[in-house]
């Protein structure tokens, strides 16, 4: 239904493309008069993107997995509150890179058995879910190779290694079997142009 | 039992003479040869102390009520892992000026009707009460007019007025009857040195 205001997440380990597709999508769903929003976790607000530098700057120990936990759902609450719920309210098609889901892999599973401490401060202070998760899956060798490739000042969540990268995509994988309403699994292996089509197609569906 | 450590709160409205007297019942202690942690909330640890600037710097509508929970509960976190818990197992007195009491009221009742959700967070993510919480009760006219003779840079949280003032002396009050046992409610409205050895004697009273 054109004119409804749709929020849809992008997911997947690191090195899998979500910041290149996120664009082409948003070139394409713009290119066919849809009004879109292009926004990330964290951050994605101002109060949040203040939340997220707290966060990822300094010592990687300065934070519990806890407070760290406490601090992703204060800028998630600033978030939604400031950008994705007013966008949604004028009929804006929301793209976001990364939301709750990766809070329950990276806080949930990485740093100690926090999945229940996660989903139950999720259904506490969020509530609300992605109409649309767009999983782009990918070998971790593979993914893990882009990640590195690239230089940023945050890189200490992409420095799990590839046995935790293993983790990480079956747990993606298994919150797609557990939310398989919203979740769309894309095939990362294939060309940009071709992941880029087989999204656009999954978006298109969910849009008509 | 000397050698135990306590965790010691103090509460109450503003201008209730709590930064005053916490300062005196260290020194009582100190002089009777107890080790003591004097710290705040929020605050209280490197990492709590920059989530208090975030929270209390900038417009007062910088956060929703529930951003402002999660941002307090995430310092009551680090201060409770980083500072007041190895003070503790140290066998430590520590005194603490404001916890979550404090959020029960402050943003549990004057930021709309979230105090349940206050509570959950807390038994979620904090757990641990105070073993001794020392309230000091006053007439707000009194507390009020002694809040505005000084002057600080955060001074949002004591511009709530009177008639709001009556609500949080109310609801302290209601919470030490709902947490008798380790609530001692104290006269603020006596001089500064009987307020002083009242809170003294209540203290020692739990110490032996």
């Amino acid at each position: 239904m054109t004119g409804m205001g749709r929020f849809i997440t992008f997911e997947g380990i690191d090195g899998s493309g979500k910041s290149t597709q996120i664009q082409l999508l948003a070139q394409t769903l713009a290119s066919k008069g849809y009004e879109v929003v292009l926004t990330r976790e964290p951050g994605g607000s101002p109060g949040a993107e203040d939340i997220r530098k707290l966060v990822l700057e300094g010592d990687p120990d300065r934070w519990s997995a806890e407070t760290e936990i406490l601090l992703f759902t204060a800028a998630r609450r600033d978030h939604l509150e400031r950008t994705i719920l007013p966008a949604l309210a004028a009929g804006k098609i929301v793209l976001c890179d990364r939301f709750a889901d990766s809070t329950r892999m990276y806080q949930g599973l990485s740093r100690g058995d926090l999945r229940g401490v996660v989903d139950q401060l999720h259904s506490l202070m969020i509530g609300r879910e992605p109409d649309l998760t767009i999983l782009i899956d990918m070998d971790p060798a593979t993914g893990l190779a882009r990640a590195k490739s690239r230089q940023t000042a945050e890189e200490r969540f992409e420095d799990f290694g590839q046995a935790l990268q293993e983790q990480m995509r079956k747990g993606f994988l298994a919150l797609a079997k557990q939310y398989a309403d919203r979740f769309r699994i894309i095939n990362g292996a294939q060309g940009i142009d071709a992941v880029a089509e087989s999204i656009a197609n999954a978006v298109m569906a969910e849009l008509k």
